[in-house]
């Protein structure tokens, strides 16, 4: 059986799709349907269980980069995706968050284009997003922050640490940062010593969307690293925000949208029979 | 009939609800469920029509800001939104793209605060995220890129232009700046004059992940105003990519996802078929 791909534009295709940042329900319908359809799956770690069980057709294959020489795990993943898109079928290559914002899209759509296999992204909500929404926080304000940067500190393994990333970041005041909670004195010490005011409010949000989500809020000259968050919870820094909360410093758990939501519609679902009830009576 | 909003922690709630770039399959799950449940669906312009088609129980509210004052329009947003509120059901206040990504959000999060509702931010796919993906353009590159500038821009109608804008782009080497269309020859001369190479490859995406999305390629020195495209399309504007294309400056309409993808849905569903008559005989 030749796969849809093949037979579309002569050309096989993968599908690098956003997971979106945990909630399942933060998905979109094309990677809900995707997923659903898919005959492989290949998906990094982190990626919620009841996402992965969208996949009911699909052989799942792990791709998470926690081990390993992250540069041989990239070569088998784009083995991996390159192998399955030829073998036909529907092949979705599931990233978490959206697969453009740092999640190394670059070394997997060469890969394919090198491989004569067409990539379709469809993006996802990046966790940058979730984070701003827990906490209520515009990203963007009219006539006073026409500007947000989504930045990393991180740099490649035993490349000199540099500047580069937080320039914009102190142009924009603010933005945030992901992949900040192992290189916090550095994250502090380089926006500081740019220029950005000790004063100026920060947030850890932890696990955003996610049932847990929590909140650290501090001032930039105060940052610390997140403590006392569940080990291994995708973790942004969000510098530049309106307030800095009642209790600088303290992990406050933000009430879950998902829970709130679960509330919302089971009180709605009881409402409607009643109302129905009613009707028929 | 109390809304479940008001039996559920003592506030009424409406959700600010992001519909995504256009096209309906990028909407969220909760998004959609959300829009579907509405008994008040209070929307921006621009908002496609099978979105608006999911709200079967709603009272729509259409809410454009593109005709008479600006100020006024959203003080009746935020009325009709708090008398919503108050009566009871579920309100969902629908912006395109995400709904705290250039989309005056702070205006209607404080209005609805000051009246004792609850705002719950359900994130959307912004623009940009869609035309970087018709492009197949990552977002962020490792080691390489390690940010990404979401900017506009536009000033307040009477402010004083100036660069505030441009400087978080300039020192990312580049991003996507949303309603430059009107001001491209202000964008061009300010990227220039803070330093930006004339060579830098920009592209403006309309209409990005709808049906019809077109790219401009160009680069910074001869940008000019997007010409040819439908009237009312939105546009982004992309600064920094990796390649300015075959034919720089000709509108090219980038084979949109749904129309593959239709064709992928259908190829499939005829296969499946076919395998269950297989199966069968």
């Amino acid at each position: 059986m030749a796969g849809h791909g093949e037979q579309m534009a002569g050309r096989p295709v993968v599908y690098l799709v956003g997971a979106g940042p945990g909630d399942p329900e933060l998905l979109t319908l094309r990677a809900a349907r995707l997923i659903a359809q898919a005959d492989w799956l290949i998906h990094d770690a982190l990626i919620e269980p009841a996402v992965l069980e969208l996949a009911v057709r699909a052989k799942r294959i792990a791709a998470g980069k926690r081990a390993g020489r992250p540069s041989a795990r990239q070569q088998e993943i784009n083995r991996q995706m390159i192998v399955a898109a030829r073998s036909g079928g529907v092949v979705v290559r599931l990233k978490g968050g959206d697969p453009l914002i740092f999640a190394r899209a670059r070394e997997e759509i060469d890969a394919l284009v090198a491989a004569g296999i067409e990539p379709v992204i469809v993006p996802g909500i990046t966790a940058a997003q979730a984070a701003y929404a827990a906490l209520g926080e515009p990203m963007t304000e009219r006539g006073d922050r026409r500007s947000v940067v989504l930045a990393t500190p991180q740099v490649q393994q035993g490349a000199v640490a540099d500047t580069e990333w937080a320039r914009p970041v102190i142009n924009a005041q603010g933005g945030a940062l992901y992949m900040a909670a192992s290189v916090v004195p550095r994250v502090r010490a380089t926006l500081l010593a740019l220029g950005l005011s000790a004063a100026t409010p920060v947030a850890w949000v932890a696990d955003a969307s996610r049932a847990g989500q929590t909140a650290i809020r501090s001032r930039l000259g105060e940052l610390r690293a997140p403590e006392g968050l569940p080990s291994g919870a995708p973790v942004i820094l969000l510098v530049g925000l309106a307030r800095t909360g009642a209790a600088p410093g303290v992990a406050v758990r933000v009430p879950p949208l998902s829970a709130r939501q679960q509330a919302a519609d089971d009180e709605q679902q009881a409402q409607r029979i009643e109302r129905r009830a009613e009707h028929d009576a």
